[in-house]
């Protein structure tokens, strides 16, 4: 490793072993170091020396990841990119930002908006995850219900391939078709198919004024499913759509005390910010009340608002104060959302497991987050068998076993299930046109 | 070819030679024969025997292309999926259609209004191109300024290998993240991975109120390239937004008469479908104004609106009866939109060549459209001259070669210098992962 720049690599075990892990519970081999690379040279330098030596690299971000993508294994050597935090560019004329992989999210978000416009793939963890870790989960988040996941900011990225060479894909244009998508490629591929050290990301127009915000609390989490499917069928196109159960809202509330009533199983917060934002919102709300809700109100001040988001925004957090948490994905077509949240409630019911869920609702991406007791090397017999009640439930109602985020290490006994064996072939062979040597990020994502 | 189901094959020479072509002057070759193929069970009867005998086949939509993607060579098979035209699904509840590849654009956008949705991409052909061909060429049109091209309508595909393999991609849901992105690999790839049988697409709300509409004419191109780049700037959000030149419009008014005026160097006509769309038209109207407009009126009645979008749709035939045209299709960032046209002009005059332009202004994509003398078997030298200089010249502005027609073979000689070599060769390992016999659209994209 001593081709790499002094002082940028760490092997003390205890700071090495921080880099190996991600938020999830699986636990990480002994890599060999970290190296805290500060520019693309270091990226090569790196690569170069891995391939020389056959040494497994895994890319990192923050480490925000709940899928287990940046857990590093004996022998590995994790490439932290997370010192590389130059926007190099911020064009408002074209609606553009060439930024580094480490940029946080909402620092690329506050940079926009000193503009008008706004960087609009929010993952709850846009504080502190990077748009590098972001590209290579296709992250999604909050706004996405009407401003789409990562993969649609995407224009254009410089990646380092294991080999040490440089390949640059896609544009600075919003359109584009010169050769395969490589950019697609590379967005949610997990850090297996190349380091991404520069991309060139699409910003938006933010809205003029700020969003009107519902919420809305019903006696089931079926109703709110339903209300739901109103919502996105009537075309209200809503800026956020976010739901959340009782074992949630319990949670929140022991920590926080939000004033939770006995009959509320489930809450709605849901955002529009279109010009005409105050109408939708009412119509949004009408049609929790056709739906059943107990209770509906629009927000009257920002500060109102800001309090329902933080509500939602502190819905991870709560859990972790639980147990140990296994944050599941699943994402179905929006209609049969009421019958994902049926099957979950059974799922939880059948194997005595307690179940917290969140949605992006009007995706139809659920997270029931699965706790069980903190300490054990990995979730007991019945978390997994309530899982895969949950996974199997997805795939039959025509969903997906992740939405947004990744497959990891731990959703990949499923993968078959979903993928089938012509499309694991492909990716095996797609894996094998970039990575030959199989050195970045084994044993993830395919 | 006795594998294929008998009266699917076409071996009559003329009839041949018409599946042989698409829109572009490029001359084909002499295939063996056509399979008109009715089910994925003939595409995959089809591509069994052409890998056993090694025989090139060329997947064929409606042939609207104008890049010769779709013309074949000597000894191939065109596989046509042009009677493939069954949707399959039609889900207003997910807002999503599961389609066979030859369904006409048009006819699944009419089919999707029914229910007060429609399909977003329309291509200026899309009354007679195919799904499929819109898919492998990820075409754009109109409405894409507001509503992205067709990649962004895809969510997943059923395509057959050329082995003969299935392979399912994607998904029916709004998110999804299992795997590399397949879908978006295979859109714009232009039949050279795989034949595309089946496709999930993504619906939209149509807009509830019809779109206001502006039109504006300017005595010069570059100050229509500057309001262009004024109303994107504020943020206006049009849905549609086409920039017409004088040699195009004078090429309608020798055709239909449309009242040119003599200064008139440059027509610009633009939509809203917003909620608010008569203010926003306005304010689009104004900054026309600003921007030098000569002439500026909102359309008051559909009819007037549908004559207005009339003259653009009839840019293209009016100028194949000036002669033969290579139709290019550069894309440079917005704020440049004024500087390429400036190109274009003088590399028609620089190289003594008619060129008229349209374009997709709102995206920064611009056809300009050289005329040449009809008969020729290519393009004159200062033709090619003149296309190299404005293909440079995008690229130096930070553009790229094509915009939404794709590459096929009249682009190829410059891949090189957008693509580079790292690029180039990942592209070909890909292709080898598929296509390992090199038996799909030869010679095409990369
Ligand atoms: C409280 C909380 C809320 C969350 N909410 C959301 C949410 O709403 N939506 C959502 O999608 N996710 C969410 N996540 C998950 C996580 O934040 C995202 O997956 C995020 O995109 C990870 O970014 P990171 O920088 O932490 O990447 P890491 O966790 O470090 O890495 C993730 C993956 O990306 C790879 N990688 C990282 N950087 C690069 C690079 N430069 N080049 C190549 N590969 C790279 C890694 O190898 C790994 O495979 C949440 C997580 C937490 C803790
Ligand atoms: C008047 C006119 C206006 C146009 N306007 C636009 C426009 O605004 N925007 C735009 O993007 N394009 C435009 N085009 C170009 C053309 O219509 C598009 O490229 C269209 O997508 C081609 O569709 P097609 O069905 O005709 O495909 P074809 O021309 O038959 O084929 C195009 C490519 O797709 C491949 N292909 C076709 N079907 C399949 C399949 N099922 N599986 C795999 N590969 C397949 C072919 O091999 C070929 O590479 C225009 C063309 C004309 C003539």
């Amino acid at each position: 490793m001593r081709a790499l720049p002094e002082g940028r690599v760490l092997t003390d075990p205890d700071v090495v072993d921080s880099y190996a892990r991600d938020r999830t519970f699986v636990e990480p081999g002994k890599p060999l170091g970290v190296v805290l690379a500060a520019s693309r040279d270091d990226v090569v330098a790196t690569l170069r020396w891995a391939s020389e030596h056959r040494v497994p690299v895994v890319p990192r971000g923050a480490g925000t990841g709940l899928a287990g993508a940046s857990t590093a294994g004996d022998g590995s050597v994790v490439l932290s990119l997370h010192r590389m935090t130059a926007i190099k560019e911020l064009s408002p004329a074209d609606e553009i930002a060439v930024v580094e992989p480490g940029v946080i999210t909402a620092d690329l978000d506050r940079a926009a908006r000193e503009h008008g416009l706004m960087y609009a793939p929010d993952p709850s963890s846009y504080e502190i995850s990077t748009i590098g870790g972001n590209l290579a989960t296709n992250a999604g988040g909050l706004r996405c219900v009407k401003y789409g996941v990562t993969r649609d900011s995407a224009l254009g990225l410089e990646v380092v391939l294991a080999d040490g060479r440089i390949l640059q894909t896609g544009r600075r244009t919003m359109k584009g078709v010169t050769g395969y998508d490589l950019t697609g490629l590379f967005v949610g591929s997990e850090g297996t198919l190349g380091v991404i050290t520069s991309a060139t990301v699409r910003l938006r127009r933010a809205p003029a004024v700020p969003p009107a915000t519902f919420a809305a609390e019903f006696g089931s989490l079926r109703d709110a499913g339903a209300a739901v499917a109103a919502i996105m069928a009537a075309g209200c196109q809503p800026s956020l759509m976010e739901l959340l159960d009782r074992a949630t809202l319990e949670a929140i509330d022991d920590w926080r005390n939000i004033g939770l009533e006995p009959g509320t199983n489930a809450m709605l917060i849901g955002q529009s910010d279109a010009a005409d934002g105050q109408v939708v919102a009412e119509r949004m709300e009408r049609l929790c009340v056709d739906n059943g809700a107990s209770f509906v109100a629009v927000s009257s001040s920002p500060q109102e608002t800001e309090e329902l988001i933080g509500v939602r925004r502190m819905a991870y957090d709560a859990k972790e104060r639980l147990g140990a948490c296994l944050v599941e994905d699943v994402c179905v077509p929006r209609s049969v959302l009421p019958d994902m949240i049926t099957a979950i409630e059974a799922a939880a019911a059948r194997h005595d497991v307690k179940i917290c869920t969140v949605a992006h609702a009007g995706d139809g991406n659920l997270h029931p987050v699965f706790i069980f007791e903190r300490g054990l090397p990995e979730p007991p017999a019945n978390v997994w068998a309530a899982a895969d009640d949950v996974f199997t439930h997805a795939l039959e109602l025509g969903g997906t076993l992740t939405g947004e985020h990744g497959v990891g290490v731990l959703k990949r006994r499923w993968l078959a299930l979903e993928s089938g064996p012509v499309a694991q072939e492909v990716q095996q062979g797609i894996k094998a046109v970039f990575d030959p040597l199989g050195i970045l990020n084994p044993g993830k994502a395919i």
